[in-house]
C-alpha cells in the first residue's frame, strides 16, 4: 500500500488509534471557495466533472487552502443515471434536472448497462490524476449516490418536497422500483470498485434521500440495496462510509449494514450514537453547517461540543451534518479546520483501540 | 358544555375510553377535494381565509365528504405576521411569500402588537360561524403556527432548503431571535385564547419547522416558547395538540410541554413513541402522506400497522403525518377514513382509561 503522510482518516474509519481527530467537510470542493469560483468561471459544472485536470484540481484546493485531512474526488451523483442515458441539465439555482423521468416499464427499459471503464472514465482519469497530484499528503474519497437516491433523482426528474412520484412508483408498482433497485445497484457497485481501483482510498455511499422514507420502507427500499452494494464491491481495506442523511430509526440495523463508518446530520445526539452503534463502526459527522455561518469564537464552541459529545477513543470523523452552504466564508471552515487539529488530541491520549 | 353528537377526537385526546380511534386529516379542508376546488375558483387563497363564509364552507366539506371525526379552521399559519404588519403573496405553486423578510432591530421594531378581536377577528367570525353550521357533529379545532416556526417564515420571507436566513439570525444575533419568538409566542398565546372563546374546541400549535434545529437549539428556540405558549392560553378543558414536525429527538422533554397531545410524523415508529411518551400525552398521527398514492386495499392494510402500532387503548388520534397531499384521490381518503372508523374498534374493548 502507498505510503500517506497522514493517514489519520483512514485510521479512525477503523477506529484505529490516532493522535487526534481527523476532519473532512462534505461538499468541501465547492462555490464557498473563490478559487473554484474561478475555475467555474471558465466551465459549467458537468465539463468541470469531465474535465480531470479541473475535477483534480478543485479536489485538491480546500487541502491547500483550508488543510483537511481528506480529499473527496469533485463529481456528482448524478453521473450514473446521465451515464445509462438520462439526459441531465444543471441549472445554476434550480439545481439538476433530467427532462425525462423513468417512471414506466418502457423508460426503465431503455437503460442501458454501463461500464465504468468506459462511461464514467473521465471519473476514474480524474481520481488517478488527483492522487498523482496530491503526492500522498491525504488520502483521496471516493463516492456515488445510493440505489435508494439515485432511484429518487431519476423518478422524481428534479428536486421535490413531497417526493410523490418515486413514492407512487414503490406504493404502485414496487415490482419496477426493486428491478431499477437492483440495476442500480450493479451499477454503483461496478463504479465504487472502478473508483477504488483508480486510486480511492476510501468511498463514501450518499443517501440523501434515505430519510423520506417510513422506517420500514427505509429497510426494504434503501438499506437492503446498500447491504448488497457493500457486498459487492472490489476492494482491499479501503473504508466504506455510508450516509443515510435524515435517518434516525434503525440505527443499530444500519450499523451491521457492512460500512466501516455511518455519517450522521446534526439532528442526531452524536454521543447517543456513539451508544448505540460505536461499538461497530466509526461515526461520521455532525456539526450542524449553518454554525458556519456565525463568527469564529461560536464555531471553535460548537465543535467543541461535538468533540465532547463523541468522547475519548478513536472512531469518530469530524464533519458537517451535510455539504458546506456556498455562501460560508472561507475563513470560517479553516478556523473549524484549525480548532480540530488544534484542540482534538486530548480526546486521544489513550492509545488504545476503542 | 355544549353537547357534541361525537366528541370521539376530544376523549382520545384526554386518553378517555372510546369505542373506536377518532381520526382527522391535516390540511383535510384542501385542494384535493373538487368541492373545494370549486369554492377556490371563485376567490384567491387570503380571500377564503378573510371571508367567514367561505372559511366555513370550505372547513365543514370533509365532514361531510369524507366523514372525519374533527374539523379544522380553514386559514393560514402566516396570517399572524401578516396581522403583524408583513405584507404577505401566495403564489401558486411556489407557496407563500413575504416581500420584506424581518431580519434586522429596526425591521423587528416595526413589527405591531396584533389583537385578535381586532386584527383576526375573520378567523373568530369564521370559527363561530363554522360551529354554527357545524351545529355539534363533530368537535372544530383552531390553529397556529408555533414561536419557532412562524419566525423561520418571518425571517426566510419564504420556503427554504437551508434555512440560512433565519440560522444566521439565531446564531450571530440570538437576542434579537429571542426578543421576537417572545413577541410571537404572547401574539400566538392571545390568538390561540380567541380561537377557544370563539368555539374552539381543541388547538393544534404546528411546528413545521422545528425538526431543521440540532436537539439542543430546539430546547432554546422552540420549545421552551411552546412551554411558555401552552401556560398562557386561557382554556377550560379545550385540548392542546403540539406537532413538532421532523422532531425525533427530545421526546419526553417535549412530551412535558404542556400539550395533552403530541403529532408525530411518519419517519417515527408509533410503538416506540407510545412506550415513551404515551403515559404523559396522547399521540397523534402518523401514516405517510404518500400512502394515500396507493390503492385502497393498501391504504387499509399501511393504516392497520398504525393502528396495531399504538395497540390497545385510547390515546391516539389517527392522521397523516403531515398535511393530504393535493393530487390525492378523495375517495382515497374515504378509503382510510372509513377503514379507521370501521377496524379500530377492537383496539378499545377494555373501556378503561389507559
Amino acid at each position: 500500500m502507498e505510503q500517506l503522510q497522514n493517514d489519520l482518516f483512514l485510521r479512525a474509519c477503523k477506529r484505529l488509534p490516532v493522535e487526534r481527530t481527523p476532519i473532512w467537510i462534505m461538499r468541501q470542493a465547492g462555490r464557498y471557495l473563490p478559487e473554484y469560483r474561478a475555475v467555474r468561471a471558465k466551465a459549467d459544472f458537468l465539463t468541470m466533472c469531465k474535465t480531470p485536470e479541473l475535477a483534480a484540481e478543485v479536489t485538491i484546493q480546500p487541502v491547500d487552502i483550508i488543510g483537511v485531512d481528506a480529499a473527496i474526488i469533485f463529481s456528482d451523483i448524478l453521473v450514473i443515471p446521465e451515464a445509462m442515458g438520462m439526459s441531465l441539465q444543471m441549472h445554476e439555482g434550480r439545481g439538476p434536472v433530467f427532462d425525462t423521468p423513468v417512471r414506466t416499464e418502457e423508460q426503465a427499459g431503455k437503460l442501458k448497462k454501463i461500464d465504468p471503464y468506459d462511461d464514467l472514465k473521465y471519473v476514474l482519469d480524474a481520481i488517478s490524476l488527483t492522487k498523482k497530484e496530491l503526492n500522498g499528503r491525504v488520502p483521496l474519497i471516493g463516492f456515488s449516490g445510493a440505489p435508494w437516491t439515485l432511484l429518487t433523482y431519476m423518478v422524481e426528474g428534479q428536486g421535490s418536497k413531497t417526493f410523490s412520484n418515486v413514492k407512487k412508483l414503490i406504493y404502485n408498482n414496487p415490482e419496477l422500483a426493486h428491478k431499477l433497485l437492483d440495476k442500480l445497484t450493479d451499477a454503483v457497485a461496478d463504479y465504487l470498485s472502478a473508483q477504488i481501483e483508480a486510486g480511492a482510498n476510501a468511498v463514501q455511499i450518499f443517501d440523501t434521500w434515505a430519510g423520506i422514507l417510513s422506517p420500514r420502507d427505509y429497510l426494504i427500499f434503501a438499506l437492503k440495496y446498500v447491504n448488497q452494494l457493500i457486498d459487492k464491491i472490489k476492494r482491499n481495506d479501503e473504508p466504506i462510509i455510508y450516509f443515510p442523511k435524515g435517518v434516525h430509526y434503525r440505527m443499530r440495523t444500519t450499523a451491521d449494514c457492512g460500512a466501516d463508518v455511518i455519517g450522521i446530520d446534526w439532528t442526531i445526539d452524536m454521543a447517543k450514537a456513539r451508544d448505540k452503534i460505536g461499538s461497530k463502526v466509526a461515526i461520521q459527522g455532525n456539526l450542524d453547517p449553518t454554525v458556519l455561518y456565525a463568527e469564529p469564537g461560536f464555531i471553535r464552541r460548537e465543535a467543541k461540543k461535538v468533540l465532547e459529545s463523541y468522547g475519548e477513543g478513536s472512531g469518530h470523523i469530524f464533519n458537517l451534518g451535510h455539504g458546506i452552504l456556498p455562501d460560508v466564508d472561507p475563513s470560517h471552515a479553516k478556523a473549524l479546520v484549525d480548532f480540530v487539529k488544534e484542540k482534538s488530541g486530548k480526546y486521544h491520549t489513550n492509545k488504545q483501540k476503542v
